[in-house]
């Protein structure tokens, strides 16, 4: 016997590289390209130094009203956390507590089969679609909960309303998390259907289309029942997990609406010429709704084109697994950002030979 | 079957009142009544308020980094989290994941049976002698973990480091959590145990000593190997617990040794004459190594006495739970804050009648 056995021991989530240098052309971690409001850096003057001496809000109340308002919806129906992977886990943590295995794509984010590990969940993989795509009838079997994204990753595939409210209609004995991180970049929210199913939670993010992943701020939409569920199980983790400067920039983030709506349209309108642009060059690329494309091309290795692209300086995201390992996920960027990128591409042996 | 069947159920933590109004005088939940380093709001500056559209380093190197080196160990033996609670649920998430019920005393740190119920851990309480002190040879028994805080909270008793040393030495198959968030106010840290012991864990947290509970970190020290298994399942929890505020705030303030040592001292100096004044009022004081004192009297209901100071304005911890429901638990505040304290309770039937 040693302690050893008392260790929880799991394999961790791999986030995406955070370079230290700034030379560096970064579409890999689908961080927005545009700075944030400047509501959020001008309120940090409402927060008063010394009162940091002080435990903020324990429910972020100012925080949780803020998006509530901007939302219609209560602040009862509606939770805060550190980035919605907190939202995630604590959502796991909470729904996820049955006998029987959750479901979630095979192909989606790579966090859902940590915290299935993390927390000792059973799960299933549903696989997508040949042209990756999620088909609600495969959700239609026993389950203790399901969890997928609207745009899924790494694919940028959206799912229609209807298609999701087949689901969480299909499967009223389990919550189903619908994790709207990209939503804002062209699919359309559940964010409705919390009002007619009991069963349904919608995550978002303040990380992709309000500019301010280094804030650190998730939200979640839910019936007020769900909600409080989740709070007991926040409260008995952490009391205090948003502190005074987020509450603060989030509540003036989330309020200035126009700069959010100004910076999501740069970036659908910057995905359409560069979809169209990588098309010309061969690369066969996913319709995307979220703020990244999903490309894969014919005549090229993924993983020799992203290790040659990270020489040039340029860092994009390869996943080395089943399925997706001849696909790039590349963030939309600045325009200029991604002329480079195209222009760099065109470089490479075997890219653009079509239209030569 | 239905969806509730898979929720996890939980009591939650109940945090001390953080009340809204500001002409309160608030020792009910341990803050230093200090404002933090200067240098902690002077270094917001280096944060560029673009750069919050990019993740944080999710290692927070620079934070984990400057409290490494303040405290003359590795990186790699240093894990920093979102205040203390969040490093503790961390660590019992990760170390006590055995089968054996873990140890702690029956009056301590109320968080953790509710840790321990959220994560279904078994558990064991080791009562406190008559006085109130751990005793070493109660924890000499089969255990899955153990955790205590050296002082002890509410009572602010201190733990001599042989005693401590005891406790880990004598359970060398189990992890040791010592969680030290009052250790600045007089008690002595295990610190150096780490590098004695492969099983033991020491917690620390800006929240009191550092006056920054509005910010949240907190931290551990420990052997390489465990700070490993930890940050292992903190990446399988969530990537980016640390805001980039937030990790240069805590480099800024843990550095400044200076304004921690002074107002460390002069909660210290305000503790020696309040402690002394309240045992003049006929009150029973503990020995108290820690921000804030607990006391009884033996002519006055402690549940009445927290109600009634709580109409005229003054905040203090009551915990109505066996054995230390005729206790309050009182906050150190500035010696203005306790000369209103002291003199209110003059005013309180049966106090100081001794002194008539």
């Amino acid at each position: 016997m040693s302690w050893e056995e008392n260790v929880r021991k799991v394999v961790p989530y791999t986030p995406g590289e955070q370079p230290k240098t700034t030379n560096v052309i970064k579409l890999n971690t689908n961080e927005n390209p545009y700075p944030p409001s400047d509501a959020v850096w001008a309120c940090l003057s409402s927060v008063h130094p010394q009162d940091l001496r002080l435990y903020p809000d324990p429910a972020a109340t100012d925080l949780v009203h803020a998006i509530a308002e901007v939302y219609g919806v209560k602040d009862s129906e509606t939770f805060a956390g550190v980035g919605s992977d907190d939202v995630l886990a604590m959502c796991f943590m909470t729904f996820f507590h049955g006998k029987k295995p959750i479901l979630f794509p095979d192909i989606t984010y790579s966090f859902y089969d940590v915290w299935a590990d993390l927390m000792e969940i059973p799960y299933e993989t549903v696989p997508l679609d040949e042209d990756f795509r999620i088909c609600p009838g495969d959700y239609m079997k026993e389950n203790g909960g399901i969890v997928f994204p609207n745009p899924n990753a790494p694919t940028g595939e959206k799912l229609g309303l209807d298609a999701i409210e087949k689901i969480i209609a299909g499967n009223p004995d389990s919550v189903v998390i619908v994790d709207e991180a990209y939503v804002d970049f062209g699919a359309q929210s559940a964010l409705p259907l919390i009002h007619k199913y009991d069963n349904v939670i919608v995550t978002q993010t303040f990380s992709k289309s309000r500019s301010l992943a280094g804030v650190r701020i998730g939200y979640a939409f839910g019936p007020e029942k769900l909600i409080k569920y989740l709070n007991d199980v926040k409260y008995s983790f952490n009391s205090y997990t948003m502190n005074r400067l987020t509450i603060a920039m989030g509540a003036a983030c989330v309020r200035d609406v126009e700069t959010f709506r100004a910076n999501c349209r740069k970036v659908m309108d910057t995905r359409a010429w560069v979809t169209e642009e990588l098309r010309d060059l061969g690369f066969i690329i996913h319709e995307s709704s979220s703020n990244f494309l999903f490309a894969t091309h014919p005549r090229v290795d993924a993983g020799e084109l992203f290790a040659w692209l990270k020489e040039k300086h340029i860092y994009v995201r390869y996943f080395n697994k089943p399925r997706i390992n001849q696909y790039l996920r590349i963030t939309i960027g600045t325009d200029e950002d991604m002329r480079t990128f195209c222009d760099t591409l065109k470089e490479y042996p075997g890219i653009g030979e079509d239209k030569v």
